[in-house]
């Protein structure tokens, strides 16, 4: 008998039939034997709701008070199962972050979970309950305040609960299938992933995949949780994210020990902003990320060209979440004076493809490939950033979705037949 | 510098406008040199609606579940007032019932609380700050489960707060003006009391009159705190609770010390069963109403004819909640074998006419003049009780209204002018 953790996002949990189908979900692993505990989002729109609520009354609301009022999604959706489980003939017993020992930093609204107690927990399940717990929240550890892990938070809530009980497996149930090569959306004929590792997952994450929160896929790789992605709407086997992913090997058109590459991600929000006729000296480029990173912004792909003799003069391009652009700006403007630097340029209209796979570690030629594959769909490279397992571009925004196919398909990663899935990314 | 501790029930919350008004109330009182501290209700019909979703999912959900998805209303309510406050210039701490050491036995639903520890609401006092409580709940003092204190809970609350801090006041915000002498939508000519007793209000409470929480006023009345009734849509003075009412005498018709009559109240909730042809030997009545506590029933007025001696039989009526009517009957068909009795009678077309004053015990013909005044609206009296400060009579439900204001006239209770309010019940 083990212990099972799952995660139900708000999609799954969107109205009263929906919360009863995950009940008799979490039911059947509970007569297979095991002990089950489950990490819930608040329903559907209710996140929308309150922050909503909290708009009407205040323009900007304090943050210990907005986490104050999110937790309460996740203590109505968690009640809500359990009482749909006693409906079933179980025994289920909700507990709040707070009351599962999920301990945080004081940062509200993207607190880091930093210990999980799970003593209530352990007490419930030795006494035969289904345990149900509100994701995306914890308590402080010095100040017991009520604190928010930020968006995706539940995925994370999951897997540290997952770590903290040694369970076997950490499922998150979401609104589609499993992680993919490609979003299908864009590109019909992806293919899920029956495994992929950690740090593919990662670099997935990070690069747009919406399917599972980053911090969720850390805390995972760091207690070698296997994490099970799967649809709460279907039967089907999901994506393993694990160790070491023996990934079917014929799918991706190689017979070598381990297949190079996971999949295929794209990213529209990013922008990216380019210093013109920066002096060519030591420490200018570094007077400007102190001015970036004073003003709390968080680089994404960076790119110095090499200066020209005979000016002395460089441009640095980097990319950056559009939603930083404006104070990205405002503090570059402020030490032009100082650098000495010609002008600032601002692109928001760029994507980012990434090609991403452990394998592409040993294998020569991956890049090439990739570039070749994205010059026969006649879209121009403006940026390139490479990793032990990713290489990424930066294109066209308007050329993102013709870059991505024609790379999925020169990787081999097409299906032969397309499943029908819809992909979106999960709630908090 | 004192303590002022204040409650908004759900209809003075009703949205983003009527809690920023309240918000608004509460920064006077601070600015006016005092700590406040607020239990606020769940907004409007929040409490509906999440009782709505609970029976979406099971027909009889378990009471703690029902606890921990009720108390989301709150938590929901405080959170909101604490941003309006914070939009105003002032700092507020939102705390959960928990938070705030609100101390309550482990009955789900209907809680009692056995203490109050208000550490961390003293140190947010102390750190400036303005407290925002939730009120209706508490924290299990073994178990360490989250409860409710069940409908009016937050009034509550409010007094048991104001007597763990040693509150100046309690402030019990509704959406009417205060306590009237009777309900003013059956006597339009009914007057706001300025004053009444513990006591007083404890009958009142009992009888009928919805505008305060019977328990809230046992807790004022034990730990002698002040609790003033007033309206959160007005700046009138309201209706002060207290030990020693002086209240305005001239306005009574009355110039001895006391003035005789708080008010009439009235109650259309209760049920009359008479169980018919007893034997009237020792240990039969007793054995009755054993069945009806084994059944959990609460009676209120109860009266046993005396036998006429060539039977030796007798008729017993009692008059208790219409809710627990059906289970009454049946507890008592269970036992008619065994008593030996003839036959049940059930009406539920009954209503109570409460005469409540403390002046009343050094009164003598007040009982007379009562029913005299009953007597003159036509209405029969079909069963009667007593206690220090009150007469209750049992009346057709029909002729509830007419016996009220025959009442309130034959006392000199109306007023001069007829004063503008709605009367209705609190939240929760």
């Amino acid at each position: 008998m083990g212990i099972v953790v799952q995660k139900y996002g708000g999609s799954s949990l969107a109205d009263a039939d929906a919360i009863k189908r995950v009940a008799r979900r979490i039911v059947e692993i509970k007569k297979a034997g095991n002990d089950v505990v489950v990490a819930v989002s608040a329903m559907g729109d209710t996140t929308d709701d309150l922050y909503d609520l909290a708009n009407g009354v205040s323009p900007l609301p304090p943050a210990r008070e907005m986490d104050m009022l999110l937790t309460a999604g996740e203590r109505i959706s968690m009640a809500l199962v359990a009482m749909a489980i006693s409906d079933l003939g179980y025994t289920a017993r909700s507990f709040t972050g707070s009351q599962a020992g999920v301990i945080t930093d004081a940062v509200h609204g993207k607190a880091k979970i930093i210990d999980v107690t799970p003593g209530r927990i352990t007490e419930a399940l030795g006494e035969g309950h289904i345990v149900i717990v509100a994701g995306f929240q914890g308590v402080s550890a010095d100040t017991k305040e009520i604190t928010t892990l930020g968006r995706g938070g539940t995925d994370t809530t999951a897997v540290a609960l997952a770590a903290a009980l040694e369970a076997d497996v950490c499922e998150i149930y979401t609104d589609v299938d499993g992680v993919f090569t490609a979003d299908p959306r864009i590109v019909p004929s992806a293919r899920k992933l029956d495994r992929v590792s950690y740090e593919e997952m990662l670099e997935l994450a990070a690069c747009g995949a919406k399917i599972l929160h980053l911090r969720c896929v850390e805390y995972g790789r760091r207690y070698g949780i296997p994490i099970h992605v799967r649809s709460s709407f279907s039967r089907l086997e999901g994506t393993w994210v694990v160790d070491d992913p023996a990934r079917d090997e014929t799918a991706q058109g190689e017979t070598v020990e381990q297949p190079i590459i996971a999949g295929v991600a794209h990213d529209r929000s990013e922008a990216k902003i380019t210093v013109v006729g920066v002096p060519d000296k030591v420490g200018e480029a570094a007077r400007i990320f102190e001015a970036l990173a004073d003003a709390q912004i968080n680089l994404d792909m960076i790119v110095q060209n090499v200066s020209a003799a005979a000016t002395s003069l460089t441009d640095i391009s980097f990319t950056l979440p559009r939603s930083d652009g404006q104070t990205a700006m405002t503090a570059l403007a402020r030490i032009q004076a100082e650098v000495g630097y010609d002008k600032l340029l601002y692109d928001d209209k760029i994507g980012k493809i990434s090609l991403i796979g452990a394998g592409m570690r040993s294998h020569p030629g991956i890049t090439s490939k990739f570039f070749a594959a994205i010059a026969s769909a006649g879209v121009n490279i403006e940026m390139i950033s490479t990793s032990e397992i990713r290489i990424s571009v930066i294109v066209d925004e308007k050329d993102v979705d013709d870059a991505v196919r024609s790379t999925h398909t020169a990787f081999d990663l097409d299906a032969d037949e397309v499943e029908a899935v819809v992909y979106g990314g999960t709630g908090r």
